[in-house]
């Protein structure tokens, strides 16, 4: 028996055609999502992916080409890999930007005539459901992603809303429509991940289900719930597990078959629609926490039939977004630097059901009160750049995000905050406690509409949990011993930072006894510097450094995360004076610099360490440790030397290209970077007031800011021949510091650089001109 | 780091030794939970288990003596065989005499000393954390079990509440306390069936966690909340999972190691309490929606460190449970009653949280509103006498009983009324439609309270489910097929009573078409009727009976339902009259029936079918198909045949001992049948008014309706000389027929038996004193 979906679409696209969406004709207005090229970054290392979804919402729907075993994955953390000569289906769910990854749920392939069922093998077109496709008939906007399906001869177009996805199949007139949806493959695969799922279609034609995952968040559940807006004419429903140990009572005589429900380790459904005369809507929500919440997303969030109104509202969401900043330049400039701006503006996710509910560390469902809960915390990334970037663009959902974070160490069985976490589950991906100074960053530049005091607590418990990351001995000791725990340098140097942007805000709150502790943890970064070789390292539990000491050796075992001592040295953002007064002061800090970025590098170094890419020298950009290095010329009264080597890093590191990104994006950091740079100045030492200033890569840029203020950043004589920073005003002063204090962004005004075709010398070289660190907040 | 829990014992020790607990004197009243041995059925084939609960309480505490391979685990259904020397801890999940398992979730095992982390080998004693123990130092009551595990020398008791079991251990004064808690093992096991789970310690000393099994129900959720009255003073939470193919970034430097919180697939906790001076109280709840739930309904229900007023409170319940009946006899009389009251007591169980919530049938949590929600239903069995024993005894449970069943149809993926369920999940163990009976019974018997339209709505869903059961071809061809549907002849047959039920229903609420359509299928028994043979068949589509055909032929691949055509042939129960009339009248009935009952059967021959036991001939005790038929010589005139036969089966098949039961006490059915044939009357037919007399097996019973009333059955000159009915008296007056009306025990009243030494051919011979059968009820 096959049961017909009542026609519960009629209503619906009656609503829709009596014009419920103004949105539609405003969308067409101009603004900065036309700008923005989804392509870069889908090749090379980037891991960003093409598809469509809108500013921090919940559903990334991308085509994926491939989703390999998790041993060699790293190429296509994001499902989509621009070298690909087919697409497996659309999956709902992405990272951007990511080294380590998971999702690709709720795969779907519109399919035309006949019907396979495994995905076939992705270097033999025709093996399997996947079709090939060519780039030329992609087009890849903010909010929209189409291409066609050569195989099928379907053009497949997706949009998303908030928690919704919607894909528009235009199937050949002359073959049955098919919609496959496979619940088994996921990005970064391995059989046996899928432990469980379920899949059924209800009365009313809308099919749902879950799946739990062991990934990256072990034990990961995620439901969805999905509906077309023609009727099926039949459907099956599969359970591809083959040498079942246990089968219960599944069989023949009991469980009813391929019918309406099913539920297994893998399972499929084709949902069979007949010859269409017209394209086939279909839009799919999906939930953390249960089918019955996606369903309410799908109908609250997801209403109607109208593609292309959902096209144009989820252009306008992104040309609300990308308002914040309006840059001049020329085409390629502006589609690097909103491309950048997008990037940076698709997390953390929204992780949040219409009701309220999420599900959080401890795998239970919460319900936010007064905020919408995020996840997708890439923490060890985003703290440095891309969180601050939104605090100066968008405290209110900065306000989101902390209240998430409190939230999540609420819930958090360990009782800290989120490490790498996403759809509300911890990865313990990284090292850190870096929703510290996410937190601080946020609190200490005006951000408020949290609780302070539960934040604080938070960070206190975070930062004092001793069975993680052995803070245990890193607090008997003052460093974390190589002995006891790996990377325990990057560790070290980490925790000390961390550390201190805990006691800026404790200073600020008033709390003198959390400061005065934290204040002390910040210098422990001096336990790990060793005067003998120069170098940042790790000591065992004795005091000893370990040795035998290679500064070059970055992998298994090594001192150091993601890197090596060249890299990690100079991680001491929260006291560039003192690690410059270490290192002998100005003048070796400076060359042992320009060393790290002149060094001769045989690129296979790192060939075993898939994170370390974009070198320059020793310097790599494609990794967050570097990211800070090079405005640290300014730091030693050479700010021309910053700029530049903004300059090398902007031309060698980022293109308007699918393999544009000399590293993976990391959730939004390489490209908060870019903005930050492109705009002249950077968060240094986030959690601090001031901004190192580099160079501006932009002719003009005007910052609109949520206080109504604007901030202006002028570059006169913009153009390779004038690289340097010959003066610079603000609001038509001589600024001779290089560096901006947040509040005067937030005031506004105009920051006017006379770009040079020689460096300025003696601009910022005073000491009294340098930044500054260990200073208080508004000191 | 071990964090310490807070001594948030202390002030409940203080409100407990106020006195809060009246019942405590009241519970040392005399009532009927002492005369029940819960030891009864825990050897042989009777699978129930020796451990504390309430009545249909949602906690079935109990000590599991092996869970063996799935494939080995017939005999440890309910975990526990009275032959078995060791035990290798205290569960809280059972099933009471069910064929096929599962549960035995949350194991719990006090140790002295030192700890093993395998259960170990059950034949070999000491090889894992099991221990030895003696039958002599067990107590077993209504609520209460204890144990002493010999190899720690430590005393367990163990309580219960309806959402909390409790534990008290009392450790020798000079060894180390600890409990170990093994989220592994469960009954029915095999390797890979526990799919995820969690375990962690919170800071107020709660351990919580859940489990994901793939068993009976795959992909069901278990959660749980436990509490010690008394501080740990260290733990130790494990991942015993070797060989993980996939680690994302558990391990050395991410997850914090043993601390807190675990997730994985073969997680433990050890919990070490040091030297005690005085009992450990333990108390655990369940919850099958969440954590969060679990905690809330230890918090409402488990209140208190109490354990003697929780022990004098599930005595309590138990007391006012089996008051519904008294019942007068010898020692081993009142034992072997009461403790059949009580295993028909034991489910459906409470599967419902402290706030209404529950998971249904599609694994999503749902809210119970105005009812209590009960699941571990196994209506294949107790829709024969079991739910009608609760209709006559507790209307008032009957009512949340159906409620409950209409409320698992509405979210049941498939539209359908459950067919084999527990804590709200389906089986698809056994067929038939038997919910549909079962509502039908307790409506037409006067049930009432909750919503009939929506629950005949849910009948005639459940019974033209053409998916289910091959329901599609019985439709269209008035049986089922058995070249398309295995055991096709008794599907055919119960679906055509289960039809007739559903019929008997729709008339009375005046739904005359349903009416019709369903009294017409009633009567496709007689497509499975084959004159030729004499046996009740499957015939293929064609029409055809399937041949060969071997009536004695039970297993793999038959026509019938874990039966032979020998047992199966009688099942007609709402046209007894046919049925004799088919088979050729009453003489040729009555001597089908001795043939049935006297027949020579070797005892192998159904050594390969699990469930086949308790023969008397080919009549099986030990499974449910038989159970009408001692009853059917009444219909043919010759009920002191029934009355023989009774007194055979009485002699043989129940005995006050652990190996008393001759087959799965089958979640009360086989007790069920024991209360009802010992008061003198059974429900051949549910969903009619009637009960077919026997004859009584007690000298003297009170029946405490729920309405006020009070029905005796009196018989005179009961013992083994007078095994027969002479005449019987209704109120004083000679009642002529062989079955009472259900109405008329509901008016209470007197049903006086006298008994002889020889038959009385006479009464009950006449056609009209017969019972009827197709009757409407009230007619």
């Amino acid at each position: 028996m096959t049961r017909r979906p009542s026609r519960f679409w009629l209503p619906a696209l009656l609503t829709a055609a009596v014009g419920l969406w103004p949105v539609l004709a405003s969308a067409a207005a101009p603004g900065h999502a036309g700008s923005v090229d989804p392509s870069i970054g889908t090749g090379g290392d980037g891991h960003t992916f093409p598809g469509a979804t809108v500013p921090f919402g919940m559903i990334q729907l991308s085509p994926d080409t491939a989703m390999p075993d998790f041993k060699h994955a790293y190429k296509w953390a994001a499902g989509y890999q621009y070298g690909d000569p087919t697409i497996m289906g659309f999956s709902h769910t992405h990272f951007s930007g990511s080294g380590h990854s998971d999702m690709g749920d709720v795969l779907v392939m519109p399919i035309a005539g006949d019907v396979k069922l495994d995905p076939g093998d992705p270097t033999k077109p025709g093996s399997g459901y996947r079709s090939r496709f060519s780039h030329a008939t992609e087009v890849e906007h903010a909010g929209y992603y189409a291409v066609t399906l050569a195989d099928y001869g379907v053009r497949a177009e997706l949009t998303a809303g908030r928690r919704v996805g919607w894909h528009r199949y235009t199937f050949p007139k002359d073959k049955p429509a098919h919609v496959l949806l496979d619940l088994r493959p996921s990005i970064y695969d391995y059989p046996g991940k899928v432990l469980w799922a379920r899949l059924r279609v209800r009365p009313d034609g809308t099919v749902s289900g879950c799946r739990t995952t062991r990934g990256w968040a072990p034990g990961r559940q995620l439901c969805f719930a999905m509906r077309f807006n023609q009727p099926m004419v039949s459907r099956t429903l599969y359970d591809r597990e083959t040498n079942v140990v246990y089968k219960g009572f599944k069989g023949p005589g009991n469980q009813p078959q391929d019918h309406d429900a099913e539920n297994g380790r893998a399972l499929e459904g084709v949902f069979d629609f007949g010859k269409l005369k017209s394209p086939l809507v279909v839009k799919v929500s999906i939930s953390s926490v249960s089918e019955a919440n996606a369903i309410a997303n799908l109908d609250q969030d997801g209403k109607g039939w109208d593609f292309d109104a959902r096209r144009a509202e989820a252009t306008a969401m992104w040309n609300k977004a990308l308002s914040s900043i309006d840059v001049s330049g020329t085409k390629t400039q502006q589609t690097q630097f909103y491309t950048a701006l997008y990037h940076a503006m698709l997390s953390p996710t929204l992780s949040m059901d219409v009701n309220g509910e999420y599900r959080g560390p401890d795998h239970e469902v919460h319900t936010a009160k007064g905020f919408d809960f995020y996840s997708s915390w890439s923490l060890w990334d985003v703290y440095r750049a891309q969180q601050p970037l939104m605090v100066l663009l968008r405290p209110d959902l900065s306000t989101d995000f902390i209240q998430s974070l409190i939230a999540a160490q609420q819930a958090s069985p360990f009782g800290i905050l989120p490490v790498w976490a996403y759809q509300g589950l911890e990865t313990w991906c990284m090292i850190g406690y870096h929703a510290v100074p996410v937190i601080a960053d946020a609190y200490l530049k005006g951000v408020r509409g949290f609780d302070a005091n539960a934040a604080m607590k938070a960070m206190v418990a975070s930062a004092t949990y001793g069975p993680y990351g052995d803070l245990a001995d890193y607090m008997k000791l003052g460093y974390v011993p190589i002995d006891k725990e790996p990377e325990a340098a990057s560790k070290t140097l980490e925790y000390a930072y961390d550390d201190w942007s805990l006691a800026q805000m404790a200073t600020a709150m008033g709390k003198t006894r959390i400061a005065a502790t934290f204040d002390k943890r910040a210098t422990n970064w001096r336990n790990a510097w060793d005067p003998k070789t120069g170098f940042m390292r790790a000591k065992l539990s004795n005091g000893q450094f370990r040795t035998p000491f290679d500064p070059t050796y970055a992998g298994y075992g090594s001192d150091y995360t993601e890197g090596n001592a060249w890299q990690y040295s100079w991680y001491v953002p929260q006291d560039v004076a003192g690690l410059i007064t270490a290192m002998g002061g100005d003048a070796k800090f400076d060359a042992k610099l320009d060393e790290l970025f002149d060094a001769k590098v045989d690129p296979s170094h790192f060939k075993n360490v898939e994170d370390i890419t974009g070198l320059i020298g020793w310097y790599a950009h494609g990794n967050e440790p570097s990211h800070h290095i090079a405005y640290l010329y300014d730091y030693a009264g050479e700010p021309w030397k910053t700029q530049e080597r903004l300059k090398q890093i902007m031309e060698t590191q980022y293109a308007a290209r699918p393999d544009g990104l000399s590293g993976n994006d990391d959730l939004g950091q390489m490209s908060a970077w870019y903005i930050f740079t492109a705009l002249g100045f950077y968060p240094v030492t986030p959690a601090s007031d001031q901004y190192a200033i580099g160079r501006p890569f932009v002719p003009k840029a005007v910052i609109h800011l949520t206080n109504g203020h604007t901030f202006t950043v002028v570059a006169d004589h913009l153009d390779a021949a004038h690289p340097y920073v010959g003066k610079v005003t603000l609001n038509g002063k001589p600024l001779d510091r290089v560096y901006l204090h947040h509040a005067e962004i937030l005031a506004g005004g105009e920051l006017h650089f006379t770009m040079q075709a020689t460096p300025n010398r003696s601009w910022g070289h005073d000491l009294a001109a340098r930044p500054t660190s260990m200073s208080r907040y508004g000191q």
